[in-house]
């Protein structure tokens, strides 16, 4: 952040927040007062999230503010798309060093494109001064009844992603390889770096795809782990195992070129920050799932299969490996 | 925070955070998943609100972590009362420097012990490691078009604030002069000081007051920044102006014995952290609230009057006095 005039708290809201994202007819009363007032569609039912972000720790020091506004709400809205909802209404509670206009704008630019292209409002939040950190609590709605969940997958059931996992996590690495002054990348090599720095810097939640698997998928979690430790928690949440065949991980060209077939499925299977859909969908499903969600549309592919013996089993060329690193735990 | 044997996040959250507060037959899905799934009442709007606490900033380092968790918690709950609304389910966003068991079960059990008397479900949340402090964010319902506001006040309408504010700005002076070894006090003064400090320890949010205002007031706000910046609140947003009568202000025993009577109203006018609810009431309403909200059972009192000028006056036996100091603002 660079230095600048300040201004004060009550300033930053007016300026940045006061009316950002989708306006909508179900926002009463939005930023502004102690609380925002929302009409809730009649018939439905509520699904809420919220994500922490910290400078440091979940996006590198000196990321572009605008990556950073759009990530916050992105991972966000991702738990919203493997539930299955529509979201609708977010509120942003930031902590920042010091209050810069310039960031603030790029950052609020971040955050309300992406909330404006899924038809959020931010209609609440908070600003505090401390190290730059933000939360960003955001609500959905869905037909009642209808939401996925992690814990429905039964054995037989076929395993699938979105998109193409791996890439977010060399992003981060060429990130810090260049904050560290250590690339020296040119051509069409740093083409394809920037390409993976964008899947880190501006993830694209996959609403469409989670609001088109209710009633198809059994179980969906979203990928911000590690593709093999979030299919575990589907496994354990469901009371089954699950089975990945390593070579069907879809791997982009541009994450094989630069990383190598060994490295790009490790970084598949536990980079983490992906933001991509695992779900789960019954044989009975298959069919409706190819109608209802083409893959054209919706680009997944199946990937493994679930088990009735629990854990975990990878395969590759019909034979078993080892998971070469476990997900991320904040505390271990 | 002690030394301790470090858990992991997901051992944390089932561990202290799976099952806090009320049990609410309106949770369809808690804690555990990406994220919650609730029913709200028929007919109901939502109303929402978010707040952030950093240690250092918002309560003192080495704060009791029971107190932590009931401030968490009771700072969002007195944002819903000033709204009017009933409050429903919570998402805790924690940011820990540690996993201390026993920092956390404290913790839990000041947020736990406020959720389970509001009635509030722990919902869902995060848990991250970094700087200690947290974003919490509430829900609550009312029946549609109910809420209280900031700017519905008219001139002549009468306004009131509820208990003693002051008494959690001298409270936590006295904490800080207890870190800081300057204080030595003893019996009765001892006693008033305990008795201060727990009022900015453990702040009891308005929620029954905020609720029977619903029909009353014509504007209300949280008193968090101090009562007389958040009664020109509701005179700015209200586009009116507001007169004080600094000599009706409530000011507790404990408070005038402890700081003298004029540093008393000092901190009763600008102190903040009360928590207290400041609101309008028109002339009409006047018996209605005396009726439907007894000052036995729902302290409050007549401070002053809203006023067609705009701007704030103070007046001290008829006499027009300039304010001390100004509200907070985190960026100034």
């Amino acid at each position: 952040m660079t230095a600048a005039t300040p201004i004060g708290e009550f300033e930053i809201i007016e300026r940045f927040f006061a009316s950002l994202g989708a306006r909508r007819g179900d926002v009463v009363l939005g930023v502004g007062d102690d609380g925002a007032i929302l009409t809730p569609r009649a018939g439905c039912e509520l699904v809420v999230v919220t994500d922490t972000l910290i400078e440091g720790r979940h996006f590198p020091a000196a990321s572009p503010p605008a990556s950073v506004g759009h990530r916050a709400l992105a991972v966000n809205l991702s738990d919203i798309a493997a539930m299955g909802a529509e979201p609708a209404w977010a509120l942003l509670a930031l902590t920042l060093p010091r209050a810069d206009p310039a960031w603030l704008a790029e950052f609020a630019r971040g955050f309300g494109t992406l909330a404006q292209s899924a038809g959020v409002a931010l209609v609440g939040g908070d600003t505090t001064s401390g190290p730059l950190s933000m939360t960003v609590t955001v609500l959905g709605q869905l037909p009642a009844g209808t939401a996925l969940r992690r814990n429905g997958a039964r054995a037989g059931d076929v395993l699938f992603v979105s998109g193409t996992p791996g890439d977010a996590a060399r992003g981060l690495q060429h990130d810090i390889m260049a904050q560290a002054g250590t690339a020296s990348i040119a051509g069409d090599a740093a083409t394809r770096v920037d390409a993976l720095r964008q899947r880190f810097r501006y993830p694209m939640p996959r609403l469409q795809l989670g609001m088109g698997l209710r009633g198809i998928a059994s179980a969906c979690i979203d990928v911000s782990d590690g593709l093999a430790a979030d299919a575990g928690k589907i496994a354990a949440a469901s009371g089954c195992g699950v089975s990945i065949d390593v070579q069907s991980l879809p791997l982009s060209t541009a994450l094989l070129q630069d990383a190598g077939e060994a490295q790009a499925r490790d970084l598949a299977l536990c980079g983490g920050d992906d933001y991509e859909l695992c779900f789960a969908v019954p044989a009975a499903q298959l069919a409706l799932l190819a109608q209802r969600l083409p893959v054209a549309a919706h680009p997944y592919q199946r990937i493994g299969v679930m088990t009735a013996a629990p854990g975990m089993q990878l395969h590759v060329a019909g034979q078993r490996i080892e998971l070469p690193v476990t997900g991320f735990d904040h505390f271990r």
